[in-house]
């Protein structure tokens, strides 16, 4: 049973450990402070349940420190929030990384600035949170991809339009990404609809379209629709 | 007959003022210098034909500066450099401005820090090319759209995929909207496909978009593509 770990606790690590347990894989969700999180019983703002009552009905999930998740994970998937996330890596500590690849479906929203939230400035135009975990973590297999839609989508893209549009996706390493496919295979992403941009400098084109798709989810008030590449 | 000016004398600027023409209407391109831009036979950087071969073919075009261009447009569609636009459209001269309709097509595109180029950071995350444009002329109807694509498809979308895919378009003037539609219509954008994002700052999505849409391109060494919205 392949052993996975997903970082951060949000709507997003809770689709991936929930399509991940589907899968047959061995999960671990990893979060800062274990107790502290199931003692917490809030909304998450957007009217869904808290992570305790998520926990509690997806018993087949482990839960464990960031540091410990890292280190159970054979692939780690990085669902952290952006402006966090290097943080947090550093947390799961680097001897726990090396060499693992690390899917990274995050985006470096900046929320300080008010909403609809922009980029991180040091995290945009002329860098990406992408490379800037590559280059904190240089031993890590860095691949970017499915952080341009909404998670639900990610792990299920059939539910639109027969699966037809697209999923984006770099990384420094061929081997990493061929392996991250497949398992976007699994999800039900078709070879021809996942575009390789190449390495991780890939990351600022896909991020950078986040302000576009909040835009439009804005305008629609519908998060399930994504971008198909016509040519 | 309808007069539009075109700002800009590149390749989009040509684009537009060679169809404007197809379409019965009088155009006149602006420029900072007619004699010397007539007197610059460089090619353009991308194999192009100078300025002034394109404008010996194309003689139903007035050339004019870019003051006289705005006094002579009833409508105004900035084709300039996203970094000059703005210092470019005071020598416009805000009396001419004043009322009209301006179509930004533009990109706040940063060559300064290498290939590909970011956004200025100015102009990105928390403002843009468009709302900056329409702040410092508050009278000015600004209209973005069509910047996220190649010029050729801009004006002639049925060239691809029977013309179903999307262009956006925002600012805070319904009618200009509606007005700049009709001429998208003529250009052959369905109705169903021009997505309304709401007022000016949905210029922040639609040019932070163009860092993905270059990696396309560079990724796939082809221009004529573009995004549709599946949903």
């Amino acid at each position: 049973m392949k052993k996975i770990a997903i970082l951060g606790t949000g709507s997003v690590g809770q689709t991936y450990a929930a399509k991940f347990i589907t899968l047959g894989y061995d999960v671990m969700v990893g979060t800062r402070n274990v107790s502290e999180k199931l003692a917490d019983k809030s909304k998450d703002g957007y009217g869904n349940p808290s992570f305790s009552e998520w926990y509690s009905a997806n018993n087949a999930v482990k839960l464990g420190t960031f540091k410990e998740a890292s280190a159970f994970g054979e692939i780690i998937l990085n669902a952290t929030k952006g402006v966090e996330s290097v943080n947090i890596l550093k947390l799961a500590d680097p001897s726990n990384l090396k060499v693992k690849i690390l899917i990274d479906v995050s985006n470096p929203l900046d929320f300080s600035k008010g909403m609809p939230p922009g980029l991180l400035p040091e995290l945009s135009n002329t860098n990406s949170l992408g490379e800037e975990i590559q280059r904190t973590f240089p031993d890590l297999l860095v691949v970017k991809t499915l952080n341009t839609m909404w998670s639900g989508l990610m792990v299920n893209p059939l539910m639109l339009g027969g699966g037809d549009h697209n999923a984006f996706i770099c990384g420094n390493d061929s081997n990493a990404k061929s392996i991250v496919k497949e398992i976007m295979k699994s999800f039900g992403w078709s070879d021809k609809n996942i575009m390789d941009l190449g390495d991780i400098t890939g990351s600022r084109g896909t991020e950078m379209y986040l302000p576009l798709w909040l835009r439009i989810f804005g305008t629609t008030g519908k998060g399930a629709f994504n971008i198909k590449v016509v040519s």
